[in-house]
């Protein structure tokens, strides 16, 4: 389905519920599509937020202790990894790009395919700590090994008084990736008034975005994303049947959302995977364009490495099979275009990745 | 419950379901309980076998390739793994010795605590491969991990029409794992009519054996097992609780059967974790005599390391709430019994790993 006939959806969805228009395109007053100032978001427990920066760096939660939710989520790269296709658990390689994790409480949809919903960090991070590709981890397993560090009980017992519970470990672990939000963007500071916070050559971007060449059709919002899913027609990463590792993870996702006929599949088809409707087929979620300065490259699968590829991509009408239209626009107009992205960026986050406290031999009565 | 008990219930059992006796104690005619020869076995399908040979030593079968099935059943070590308490995954440590996988076909109960029935070969190998402390595998990533090897494609089509199924490739391995038999054993010679297999030290320890030992009242069969859990006091393997990683496997083994109040757990409950009942408290299954030659150390938490302790523990009535009563035996005769079970080892098996393929990309319509 097109933008439009979602968006049309979604509002009769939402006068059948009987709430205001949320998700989908969000529109000002006068029923155009803009960007938003990131809002204010409440602070969350400060006890699970201190656990949950613990876990998400311990590679104790996956299964053979290789990696960490950071070794895919690295603050020094944005909260991303900096390939174009993820590497995933240890021997496993991944066919999609790991996207980064800052203002992930702002989301609406989770993951390239749109699979999750935005609501429901818990199932998204156990979705990442449990999936076979990811983090390989078994939830009873994890919840023995947290419960034999003493530390970790002392954390938990902060804020819950039963014991560590693998299941509620999930949402402890997502308490802390809903504080890594942008830090005192240009974009938002532009946003509440302040003028001076873009260059002329940015406004002259903000003006293109807008206008010329209508990206806020689709990226509009606090991040920049409608939440859809859509085709742009970005090519195939030709590592993904270069090599058997990454088909095998690629055919591994098909089989298990039960997509039909998927042996026959060489393609990355996205949320036709999920929806199994053919009009979805190479349709992906649009992606946040915050931080972008840090989370190169870009795309679901890592295709386009500079910002100026991204935009020379969608000047062109983007590839094969794409919704858009060419947009015409001149060397210079996609320069400030390039500049006024780079203005959606904020200060580096700086997260410091905590020391983790050792397993120590359980005591009768004490851990 | 007793070993009479059991007896009498599955006699009963027996006689209600009009099936003559089959499991528990192997009585010869006269109604005493004896050992015997192994019985003739159906080869398998031969394309089946070998393709399941292949899989035992591939280590794309678990989570991150860090271990296959030979790991911890390792030929050279009589298809055990030669330590006291198994390594299991990469960075899990187990929590019991891993048993010999040599005549498994034989066998009418899997798992030191008894938890499978020996009929369901398959499903022992699908928990060996999918749980988390062995080898981790989600069923539908090994899946597409052997459809990207065009040998092991040709090798399933030598005896299935369909793709590689995730779920069939337990059997296939199980089907491997049924030709490993005990080769020419002095006892099964012995036990066919050929006096000259037992040196005369080896028929005084048969005389003990059956007589004023008592061993063959549980371990008796075509294996020299029961079938049953019995509780003959072995001690704890300190190991278990000195080491964080250890107690962790133990505990979720636990919390995964349902074990109530396994937080409190500090010892190997043994079969109490599955039955839930207080009488099989600290029983373990009966493990098989044969090859033990090559499988020391012994008992289901590697706590003796020679046949002399074994018998030394036995003669003693074994440990701390044993069933057994001490057996007075001499020191020639321990002697004997010990030179008897060596007679129960066959010749080594001198399996070879066979070379695996590797990976090639896939083509469509060809693999």
């Amino acid at each position: 389905m097109t933008t439009h006939q979602s968006i049309r959806r979604l509002s009769r969805i939402a006068a059948l519920v009987g709430l205001a228009f949320v998700a989908g395109t969000v529109a000002a007053a006068d029923g155009k599509a803009e960007l938003q100032a990131l809002p204010e978001a409440k602070a969350g427990n400060a006890d699970m937020v201190e656990l949950g920066k613990h876990l998400f760096f311990d590679t104790r939660l996956s299964g053979d202790m290789g990696v960490s939710c950071a070794s895919c989520h690295d603050p020094a790269k944005g909260f991303s990894d900096g390939m174009p296709l993820s590497a995933g658990y240890p021997s496993v390689e991944y066919f999609r790009n790991a996207p980064t994790l800052i203002n992930s409480r702002f989301k609406n949809v989770f993951m390239w395919d749109g699979r999750l919903d935005g609501a429901d960090m818990g199932t998204l991070v156990r979705d990442m700590l449990t999936e076979a590709h990811t983090m390989n981890m078994d939830s009873r397993l994890m919840q023995e090994r947290l419960s034999q560090v003493p530390e970790y009980v002392a954390m938990w017992q902060k804020f819950r008084k039963d014991d560590i519970n693998g299941m509620r470990v999930y949402g402890v672990v997502g308490e802390y990736v809903k504080t890594l939000v942008s830090q005192n963007a240009p974009i938002d500071r532009f946003l509440k008034g302040d003028g001076s916070a873009l260059t002329s050559q940015q406004k002259d971007g903000y003006e293109i975005f807008t206008g010329k060449g209508g990206c806020v059709a689709c990226h509009n919002g606090p991040l920049g994303s409608d939440g859809q899913v859509h085709n742009t027609g970005v090519p195939e990463n030709p590592e993904v049947l270069k090599n058997p590792n990454r088909t095998v993870t690629l055919l591994r996702h098909y089989a298990t959302s039960g997509m039909p006929n998927y042996m026959n599949a060489r393609t990355d088809l996205g949320h036709y995977a999920i929806s199994k409707d053919p009009a979805d087929m190479n349709k992906f979620a649009t992606p946040s364009l915050r931080e972008l300065k840090y989370t190169a490259p870009y795309m679901h699968n890592g295709m386009l490495t500079t910002l100026d590829q991204v935009v020379d991509f969608y000047n062109q009408g983007g590839g094969q099979g794409s919704e858009l239209t060419p947009l015409g626009l001149s060397g210079s107009e996609k320069k400030a275009l390039v500049a006024f992205l780079e203005a959606l960026s904020g200060e580096p986050l700086n997260v410091v990745a905590p020391t983790l406290p050792d397993y120590q031999p359980r005591q009768f009565g004490k851990n």
